[in-house]
């Protein structure tokens, strides 16, 4: 069987402590992972959160990882190991450099099959651009790697954001672009290319085609136009074309009720117009259930639903909660 | 004591209905209340949620109410009698004039003193259009009403609605235009005017000055102007602003998260930027415990969270919960 990478994400923030963490409180749950890293960032994690810390294992491979005692954490050295470690709590490029390291290195693998999905813990945006990268998170650095790997341009390779927790899973037509260029990327195409993403991931996951219930993007979903006219101009359409392709997709609903009724069973997924309509709610019950999915690749990437909580980091007070939850999901999306 | 004045809403709704079953489930919280609309339209409502139903008791004056024995529901005749009830679950002109003249009268006896305050059961936006009644809902009605009253124009009456629940408050910034439109609303005055209208209301309700968060309008609140300019250019002058007049605001934080940290307490209340940012936080665990509240006015009106539901409307299902937490809210603001 095939290991689980998860990356160890930016050094300087809580990343290589909620992996150790999860390593030390659900050892049977990280069975099969490996790190995708720096040794010495998780061997400081692991300091942080138990005393004595579980020990490091260094692997060569990621077929190693199945070999390692139980409470001990697997690590593939991903580059040259750091010389001084980034401090813990502020950007910089070193950091950032290492933390894209470990997400590209586990995603080429991931593209040639050599690892069953990637785990990853969170990435600083500016450290990433103070190390060269411009991409604003995982998700448009995954899907430039995709692309690059299939040989196609970017825009051939569609993905879309999906955060799920227990009871709400909701996909984003976009991220993080303004409120008012998300407006304008309320297109039938891009609705249409959601819905499509989302019906084809959660057919795979499901085994059986998803009950999809598309937000509006206005308020009441544009009261029959008196509100705004997107929903009739543009989502009506998107919705039509969806189901004359089998898409079990409805709505447009109005977007301060359709995510309550989701969670209390109506639908399996909520399409959102922009990325706080869809996040807020995700969110509101707390971010240690939330797991963000990129659904649209050609392979399966989770990561845990916060950021790299540089005020925290060092201090092991962190919740490797989520984190557990994304290598739960990671597993679940591999079986399907 | 002054008694506290419920509109029947629209007759063709649940309104009249779970009137009745607010009064038969809960007795003792309806006390000191009456209903203001028609008496044949509550009659109907009690026969649907109750056998026998409960008795309908027709006073000539607020005052009246406080001597209605208990299990009896005292209605005030608004108008004449209706001499054909209006169908269940249909729009027309008939119930939109009889639901209006209902909210008329009771808001123009709260702004003369002679009630305690104003709980409107819900009205249909269709049914008042075609009743000639140019309003999206309550919140425009009683503003041009208090205006009216006060000799001022509609912009010296300027009003906020809040949306509540046990565990967040919300206050927003625009209500009912299309997210288009909202953006163009989030202008320096419209958010400062919000920040005082919430620091007025909330201190007399609190006793202390409250603790409000600011929302961004943009993902990540701008991610420091690169998703978005809002944030810098307006609400944050807004909210020194506010500040140096001594309000307690912060922000602009990140919408996907800020609504959670209010419902663990670190904030009193959040100033959402437009319409579904504020409500789908307050909705998502179920429309029956919020109450919207309208800031602003010389007058305490709060209503449910819900809608005529016309698809229900005679079958008895519908919840009386959130009507009795607008009761049970307006009693709260009266006291303060």
């Amino acid at each position: 069987m095939k290991c689980f990478a998860v990356t160890m994400g930016d050094p300087a923030g809580i990343g290589p402590e909620i992996i150790a963490k999860a390593w030390r409180q659900q050892p049977a749950a990280m069975a099969g992972c490996f790190v995708a890293g720096d040794v010495e960032c998780l061997r400081r994690g692991a300091a942080v959160v138990a005393h004595p810390p579980l020990a490091i294992a260094r692997i060569a491979s990621p077929a190693e990882a199945a070999d390692v005692p139980p409470r001990c954490i697997p690590v593939l050295q991903v580059g040259e190991p750091a010389r001084t470690l980034p401090p813990l709590g502020q950007v910089s490029a070193a950091a950032g450099r290492m933390a894209a390291d470990a997400v590209l290195w586990a995603t080429r693998a991931a593209l040639r099959g050599e690892v069953a999905a990637v785990v990853t813990a969170p990435l600083h945006k500016e450290a990433l651009s103070a190390a060269g990268l411009p991409y604003p998170g995982h998700t448009e650095l995954l899907q430039a790697e995709a692309a690059a790997h299939a040989g196609v341009p970017l825009d051939r390779m569609p993905v879309r954001m999906m955060l799920a927790n227990d009871e709400l899973r909701t996909v984003l037509v976009s991220i993080h672009v303004a409120l008012r260029a998300a407006l304008d990327a309320v297109t039938f195409d891009q609705v249409l290319e959601t819905l499509r993403i989302t019906d084809e991931a959660l057919t795979a996951t499901l085994g059986t085609r998803p009950r999809i219930a598309v937000a509006g993007l206005n308020p009441h979903a544009g009261e029959g136009g008196l509100f705004g006219r997107e929903e009739i101009d543009t989502i009506v359409p998107a919705i039509q074309a969806a189901q004359a392709r089998g898409i079990r997709a409805t709505g447009p609903f109005a977007p301060d009720t359709v995510f309550m009724r989701a969670r209390r069973g109506e639908f399996d997924a909520v399409v959102a117009m922009y990325h706080d309509q869809g996040l807020i709610p995700v969110k509101y019950l707390g971010v240690e259930k939330g797991v963000n999915v990129t659904l649209g690749l050609p392979l399966v990437r989770t990561s845990p639903d916060h950021g790299t909580a540089f005020d925290i980091a060092g201090s092991g007070k962190a919740d490797a909660s989520s984190l557990l939850e994304a290598v739960a999901m990671a597993r679940k999306l591999v079986r399907s």
